[in-house]
């Protein structure tokens, strides 16, 4: 496995096709190495993959026109938002155009009244609550980086507030989607629910490119909290720190937010985002949401269980710029772990989910495992869902450590599968877990199968990606 | 239209599949009329379909049989629970086998640390909240009818609890389905969230049984809340207690039920349920959940909000054999309507769903149409999600006044799809709208369609429901 870009993988475009984007798209179509380079590079320890040309393209129709061009010479089509996606997503295994929509970012249309909004697929989550500023309204789901809202839809992205808000599963109301053929369809209309017909929209949430393209999302929104506090606290141990999450959410406390660092990853975040108040231990991060009563009523529940698994003293953050500062650090954490990793090395950036029952058990074996071992990975989870993070660094380019970091990899995802739980909680299959998609799900991924095949016949929606064909 | 049984359309299914299904289940499979008629037969103003035959499945694996021999035979299967479907879901217009799993009822498994729990799709809502009673936890999805959770799924059921508690959209977490050649799936793992592969999951949520038959269904639980506190509010108009409920929605307050009825839906309820205490007029009601202190806080805030719509005195149910009796009355609405209805009467029971922001000027639009016609119908509203019923009661043997019954419900579902909203919020399209989805959805009509032929070839599951093919 080597990051070094290798140019020498471009295949020929057909020259019609590559007249067609130009007629159609002037210089926002390039087949030039920089751009070529640029979207066929992963963020994580994948190998690049070039794409054979890049299309910046500025609206539904024309990515409607682009996928049609492209159809009609089999030739691959790649989404790509952010290239923020750790699992390969955006690589161009077969060759292709990278379809770029980052573009793509208006904020169509706001409607307070509904709590909702419709955007384009490059608006990004930043950029959306930055334009919500005013309205007293958040979009709350927040995986580290800046994603586009387009990318999270299709990789049924979540993060820190999904143990209160919900995932993009439950967030996305409807989509516009350009399918294989160049259709443009919308998913759903915009009311709160609907039982009419099948569920297109949570099809294509999660669908990573492998079915059509997403131009515009209709997302719910969430009126900013009346009060907000947050907190840090450190335990004697991983496993008190999830002990106490357990108990929380079995409580039915609404917490907003509940991430579990361990010793490892705290001390990398608070030399990176120059955090020096907090204790370097296993630490839970917490946010409460609510009226000013009912925050406070919360935190109190809240501390009294962390002191019956040995909690140390809390250490709130009131003051928005100290929260802000709180989850800047907390959200730059794969930007600290890869800021520590030396020149050779790089970042197995993976995660898994398994029951909450589960997760001290997992997460015990999982330490077990990584102690016994000669590999160093730090841990951070989304406690409250199951959901965890190891990010194993490693010199990849060694065989022998790749070898034991794959085998490390390996291991975690069974014991996770094992568990009830799931390869991935919410990084996505990509080019990175297929083969254990099979392990997961059996018979039921011969039906994914089915239906991607029905729906791309000729598999030129994000090839290689997600499904054995 | 007409409600009588016709048993002549009884169609011969091949002696072999007889045999086969007679072999593989004794008496549990028949084929006399009585079953048939019960099978055959709607809840609503749908004319009787009789099936050729009824099978009771006692397991997974008997399913899987069945529907094996259906399709070596391309016989029809329909799915088959407590028959409570509002759009003729269960009727057999092109006969073949109901597959009545009303037998397989057995709570699988709970996990009150996951708050979590797996039945088989035969169990009721009562039946898996009565099991419930000494964990501490409750399934809140409530549709009127004590329908099954396998049906449920299917129909991707929702009730008063939804504006709280979701649908059985984000209340479902796995299902276990047989295919339409007779193949077991499972749907997902039992992890709180995943991103692996499409979401499968969702796929059979809302299928009307027309991609396989859910076999069992596993749920998200929630802690039955510390405090539990309802009310019962008239208001000067139905204008009134709708900009009640939006505002309380839009202030983020989060109001576990909140019901809007018509006078005339009032006085049908209190009839039935022998309720004298209400005020006949336009009502809301409410229910919070949380904490003492927080449905104290909630409360006094809906209070407020209601008073500026000029509400009538809050009457409140804080006992909780109060509260049954307040929701048991609201739950038998519509029986409470077919109650009210004459002899020669039926009830046409439809629902649409619109943006919560349109749900005033839906209504008012729609109590006008019904007061130009000499029609006859209570409302009924999930009001918080934007979602209501109207109960369209006529003698649907008259001709001409079918015709105008048939026409006001035209009317009604076009005025919410052109206020973007949809044709169905919760009964499903069944055989009663499959061209109002056309009209919806247009284009993604046929990416379902695509869908379906991939998954059932031969159309043999559930026939004649949701697409024209």
């Amino acid at each position: 496995m080597s990051l070094a870009i290798d140019t020498d993988t471009a295949r020929k475009l057909p020259a019609t096709l590559i007249s067609a984007l130009t007629d159609l798209m002037g210089d926002r179509f390039t087949t030039g190495n920089s751009a070529r380079e640029h979207h066929g590079k992963g963020e994580a320890y994948h190998a690049s993959a070039l794409p054979d040309g890049v299309a910046f393209a500025n609206s539904t129709e024309e990515v409607s026109a682009i996928v049609k061009a492209c159809a009609a010479h089999g030739t691959p089509v790649i989404p790509y938002g952010t290239g923020t996606a750790l699992e390969g997503h955006t690589l161009a295994p077969h060759g292709g155009i990278s379809l770029d929509v980052s573009g793509m970012n208006e904020v169509i249309r706001v409607s307070p009244e509904d709590l909702d909004c419709t955007v384009q697929a490059g608006v990004t989550r930043n950029q959306l609550n930055e334009y919500l500023r005013d309205t007293g309204l958040f979009f709350p789901v927040d995986p580290g980086a800046d994603a586009s809202l387009g990318g999270m839809s299709a990789t049924r992205a979540s993060g820190t507030t999904t143990v209160r808000y919900g995932a993009m599963r439950e967030n996305v109301l409807a989509l516009t989607v350009v399918l294989a053929d160049g259709r443009i369809i919308k998913t759903a209309q915009r009311a709160r629910k609907s039982s009419a017909g099948y569920d297109l929209t949570r099809l294509f949430v999660g669908s990573e490119g492998t079915l059509g393209v997403i131009t515009e999302v209709t997302l719910r929104l969430f009126g900013i909290p009346e009060a907000t506090r947050a907190a840090v606290c450190s335990f004697p141990s991983l496993d008190d720190a999830v002990n106490t999450v357990i108990t929380i959410v079995q409580c039915g406390i609404p917490i907003a937010r509940c991430e579990l660092l361990d010793k490892t990853a705290m001390k990398m975040i608070c030399d990176y985002g120059k955090l020096d108040a907090y204790t370097i231990g296993d630490t839970l991060f917490m946010e409460f949401h609510g009226t000013e009563a009912g925050v406070t009523e919360q935190a109190e529940m809240v501390q009294a269980i962390a002191a019956d698994f040995g909690a140390g003293d809390f250490k709130w953050a009131a003051k928005p710029e100290d929260r802000t500062k709180l989850w800047e650090a907390r959200h730059n954490g794969h930007y600290a772990i890869l800021a520590a990793t030396k020149a050779e090395q790089h970042v197995m950036a993976t995660d898994v989910c398994v029951p909450v029952s589960r997760l001290a058990e997992c997460i015990m074996a999982t330490q077990k495992d990584l102690a016994e071992s000669s590999l160093f990975s730090p841990f951070i989870g989304h406690a409250g869902d199951g959901n965890f993070h190891m990010s194993i660094i490693a010199n990849y380019n060694d065989v022998e450590e790749s070898r034991l970091a794959h085998e490390f990899h390996d291991r975690l995802v069974k014991r996770a599968q094992d568990m009830e739980g799931t390869c991935t909680g919410e990084h996505g299959i990509g080019s990175g877990k297929m083969d254990y998609l099979e392990a997961e799900l059996g018979d039921a991924v011969d039906v994914m199968r089915t239906v991607k095949r029905a729906m791309d016949p000729d598999n030129i929606m994000n090839p290689g990606k997600m499904l054995h064909l």
